[in-house]
């Protein structure tokens, strides 16, 4: 148990410290408590609005919050899923926010009705797909009435008996290593580990469809969440020898944010939807069904054939092999497609100064099961900040500009929720998004993660310094930073994988995915529920309430920042950063020297140090800047972000139109996407003049920024 | 299966490229066949005798000895072990080396007699302490019979019962992280797994003696050396559920080559061995034994207490926990003692030109049980060499100088043998020992490793070249060259663990230890055996067989230069690096500065240079060197090696007198010994002394390699 502390409030020495090494970094005068992006006297105003905000959150308020979102399974497209959708509208209209409102959308789904896994040869045995139930955890009795069975969404339905091959994770690098050992996948039922770090199972799926397999297991090795990592539920937070990872696998880079959310199927005269004659590309073709390491070990104990590569080895008690056979199994799967309804909910606080620019928090509602912390922990405390704004508007704050609220359907299954929103928004928000920030789960644990687009790497640093950390070590920064060597946090880069994928990627937002993170073996499982959380991995919800308050703070100060702190020259300085690695990652196969971009970026560079100086100098000198100029400001600074994505998109997934980044199928980082792609698929006449486009990015970010200085003059 | 190769002689087209690329190095004009050390016309005779000697070898005569010594266990002080010196002497004297004799010294051995370790927490269970017997395995039923006990050599017998510590593999590093943990040792029972990479396990139980343990287990963990490597016995080489490692825990850095191998017993009037009144404190004084991963699974999954580290997390299916208890356990063991004989068998090769002179090479033949790769492959392998060099001398060749082959006797109890016997031939070693070149084990697989003093690595690198390896791939250095990124093989640096320790590090003789190496979990178990040779390991003996035409090789290549091929120049540069890693060392603690012993080292670098290119363009241009002048010139090179030690030695240590390498108590790497041993005491005011001593030896090289230089000017 760890001890509960009390909250000391957001202006700590630490906080203190952090103002001066930011403004010394960006070459101001010493000893001025100045926000980036603030003047003094504003940020005095801030700082009393941010301490009422930190004051609200609070253990008990997420904790009942977390207690009714977790009491039951809450799929997209479920009764209960709808019932929490009422719930988090509710809430939202009692903490005074406005224009609530659902946001519907229909979209292809999928349950599974039905599974088995025999084991014919070389015994035979019937495999439990099922996880075990725990007297002290009275959520751990899902499997319990015989109705539920552990599903990939979108699999196909099919009943496939063959030998197995073993080909660890899956990834295309191991896919190229069976071959090299001359075993074919074809005509076999692929086992597969899931991955640590992730990579998305989907593409696991389509590796071996692709390759002739004719069914697939994915299943969680205990090396990489199990038994290996430490003490398993409910003893501790890694998964327990039943524990089954649910999942969707819809190969979503073949039309992603293009194909309608129903897929091939179409909405006959009579409102009912009708299966299209031919699958949609982005639905696999074969069986697929996740599966315990207790399951796996019955197959892989028995497969022979070549012992694996050391690095395949599990931590599983015999020497893994890669067959094929003769473990040979029956793999049945009955999964039930049917079009259902997506319903984010969505509310503002509406803005003084700027009400049409938005703030936007969101994150998902729909779970695999229980989603104790994947999501239900985000969703209680989206909703414990905005408790705190609501709070703050009661009290008579206003936010110069608009904060959205939004709570996202579907994030699960296909992205749907978040990314129809967008679809539907997408001219506003071209126009007047200010910045997305997701909150998919909050806290597993203290160990916070932040990352952004980088010109928000500096303010992410800057504003985890106003939120106490729990766990006594100072302020969130403070704990964060100590985690690094050097002292200095790492903001991570992101590509894509959940609910900002879109804005970052399609709209071209500037965008922050966060997370406070510890062991978490039970992912998508029964398991990770209220006893899992509430005993084992935040007792006490003290991580969960430290996010509550990080990701109000965030808000509020975003909204009322004079000129938004989006700092350029970090931007930049990753774009040259990216052209060294795609470089690096051009030279084993044919040398290519990106000199006309770097130049551009350079030139970029420059020009985001020189408004960057600029603009300390007269946020330090004088009380204010004018409205209409700081709107004016704003307006190039959202334009630069806007200017790193071009209309026409990726070639192959046009949805994706970001100039810098991108993810690939397996959801690894893809940076300069189009180079990128054209280095893979040996176009590499093309790279001229994907980096011509790179150079007008770069030199329009430039532009923008030589005005925003003109203008601050 | 390995398809068994057609042996293609000497003389490869790698094996001139060999000397082109060593010619070149050496500032020499190209084109040249030159052995180093050879002039161009001795190099011809060198290679016609090394054909005749490398046609020797068969693996059906290694088959046969190895047959012949894996027989029936043979520890030292065994009856079996006598008939096998009997065996090695005849074969000595068949081969028609001279001065065929046996040099005995007694010597404290112990036999574990019986042996129980019962779990009485959390439930009661009497372990196995036996390997399992495979029925395609004659010699896997050591156990069958009952009167076998796997022990530990010269632990305390005793009977004590106590709840269980897991202190991973027990260094100086897992210990101090018990502290941190608050986890005490004192009045348990530790259990420790064995390292890998070797640590000496003696001194884990002298870390847990020292710290109160009252009783220490050992045991091989499945992710060190088996299922996790890979295929297990009798399937594949790695090590089976109940295989058992065996081994010598005496604390031998308390007196070694100091007291008397007898220890505390003495001889009384009437020839009999009697205990004396205090134990030698080389001699443990708690119970401890080796275990199986079986049995250790049955106290290590019913710990608790803490987690435990992420690295000490073993292969074993369960979250692995520090406890103390609630495992407890009952261990009783019962060693005996007692003073038996230790038995070498010696012959020579008389040399023509310097017989004074000794080219040596050993290898011991006690094993723990059948002991088939160690050492009873090393001793195999040593008759081959011995039936090749008897070959050469009976078609009339001769060596320069006098070989001498050496099989010892109680290498696993106490290095005991060689040891003895470079006590009693110092004065001659320290005089006229040219090289020493060990073989402990031959060969478990394709992967050659060697070690050498530094001055031997290049000569190291170019005998190589010389011998097939049977794998197709061309020379043994060919394979050895392409497991490294830059084609360069490392040789690695030799500090002290088998044979070679005495003369490296009492007498300062150059020396060779080597190896082919292969995935080998059954070290010290009965399944080392013919079997796991035969079949698993190298079956057709073809790895085993190149490792005798190399040893032969790089005998009769070392008797017969005209100039010792001794490289002081790569000794100079490796003491410069050397210094810079104590000087690393340092750093945390105190900085300090080399700066004589550089300088003076650089100084040996630079005569040793001026030597080697005077001597190359000598043995280039000229057909011959005096015989006189070449014996004072390998006099001045052994000088060379002699000046890396002073009479004294270590302080707490005074058998080792290196001043360069020496090995810790662990058998880790220790440079530099008496600065490095300043650092860890705290000393600090003594390393001017110890850099003056240096400074002197460096000196002193770079005097007589000035002498050499004149000498062939």
């Amino acid at each position: 148990m760890r001890v509960t502390r009390q909250f000391r409030g957001p202006c700590t020495s630490s906080t203190i410290g952090l103002f001066l090494l930011f403004a010394a970094s960006s070459g101001q005068a010493q000893g001025i408590d100045r926000l980036t992006g603030y003047t003094a006297q504003a940020t005095e105003a801030e700082l009393r609005a941010e301490e009422v905000i930190q004051s609200v959150p609070s253990p008990e308020m997420f904790g009942k919050h977390l207690l009714h979102l977790t009491e039951e399974p809450h799929p997209t497209g479920s009764q209960r899923n709808m019932e929490l959708a009422d719930y988090v509208r509710d809430r939202f209209a009692e903490y005074g926010l406005q224009d609530v409102r659902f946001h519907d959308t229909p979209a292809l789904l999928s349950y599974g009705r039905s599974a088995s896994v025999e084991l014919l040869e070389p015994i035979q045995m019937v495999l439990a797909l099922e996880e075990d139930p725990y007297p002290e955890d009275k959520d751990s009795y899902l499997y319990s009435d015989g109705g539920v069975v552990p599903y990939h969404e979108y699999a196909a339905s099919g009943d496939v008996t063959a030998e197995v091959v073993y080909a660890n994770s899956g990834s295309p690098e191991d896919f190229a290593i069976l071959d090299e050992m001359g075993v074919s996948v074809e005509g076999k039922i692929v086992i597969m580990r899931y991955s640590v770090p992730y990579s998305y199972r989907g593409y696991k799926v389509f590796m071996a469809e692709s390759r002739g397999a004719v069914g697939v297991i994915i299943y969680s090795d205990p090396q990489d969440d199990g038994y290996a990592k430490g003490e398993v539920y409910p003893d501790g937070p890694w998964g327990p020898p039943s524990h089954i990872q649910w999942g969707s696998i819809v190969y979503d880079w073949f039309g992603f944010g293009i194909t309608p959310f129903t897929f091939h199927w179409k909405q006959a005269a009579d409102g009912t939807w009708v299966e299209g004659p031919e699958r949609d590309p982005q639905l696999p073709k074969i069986p697929s069904i996740p599966m315990s390491y207790r399951d796996a070990a019955e197959i892989l104990s028995r497969l022979r054939g070549p012992v694996v590569p050391a690095e395949w080895q599990g931590g599983l008690p015999f020497t893994y092999h890669v067959g094929p056979g003769p473990s040979k199994i029956r793999l049945r799967i009955e999964n039930e497609d049917t079009v259902r309804t997506m319903r984010n909910v969505v509310a503002v606080i509406p803005g003084s100064d700027e009400p049409e620019r938005w703030v936007i928090a969101g994150n998902h509602r729909d779970a695999w099961i229980y989603g104790a912390k994947d999501p239900s922990s985000g969703t209680a405390s989206l909703l414990e900040a905005a408790r705190a704004l609501g709070t703050a508007v009661e009290q008579g704050f206003r936010p110069k500009r608009t904060i959205v609220f939004a709570n996202w359907d579907a994030e699960e299954d296909l992205l749907g929720g978040s990314t129809s929103w967008v679809k539907d928004h997408r001219e506003k928000l071209v126009n007047d998004g200010v910045l997305y920030i997701n909150l998919d789960s909050s806290a597993a644990g203290p160990d916070f993660h932040g990352g952004a687009t980088p010109a928000l790497a500096d303010f992410l640093r800057e504003v985890t310094q106003a939120v106490e950390h729990p766990d006594g070590a100072g302020s969130v920064y403070d704990h964060w930073a100590s985690r690094y060597a050097d002292g200095v946090p790492e903001v991570e880069t992101i590509v894509g994988a959940t609910d900002y994928t879109a804005f970052q990627e399609n709209v071209g937002m500037s965008c922050i995915d966060m997370y406070s993170d510890g062991p978490y073996g039970v992912y998508h499982s029964q398991y990770d529920n209220y006893f899992w959380m509430s005993r084992i991995a935040d007792p006490g919800f003290q991580y969960n309430t430290y996010m509550s308050r990080l990701l109000a703070v965030i808000l509020w100060r975003m909204a009322n920042a004079e000129i938004l702190p989006l700092r350029s020259s970090a931007y930049a300085l990753a774009v040259i950063d990216h052209l060294g690695e795609i470089e690096d990652k051009a030279a084993p196969l044919q040398a290519i020297s990106l000199v006309a971009a770097r130049e551009a970026a350079q030139q970029w560079l420059a020009a985001a140090e020189a408004f960057e100086a600029q603009l300390d100098r007269k946020l330090a000198s004088e009380s204010d800047i004018p409205p209409e100029t700081a709107k004016e400001v704003n307006q190039l600074l959202m334009g630069v972000e806007r200017a790193m994505t071009e209309p026409s998109g990726l070639e192959s997934r046009p949805f994706f139109k970001h100039l810098i980044y991108a993810p690939q199928p397996t959801y690894r980082k893809e940076v300069l996407p189009r180079i990128f792609e054209a280095i893979d698929s040996g176009a590499w006449e093309e790279i001229p003049a994907f980096e011509r486009q790179l150079v007008e990015a770069f030199d329009h970010a430039a532009d923008l920024l030589q005005r925003a200085t003109t203008l601050i003059r």
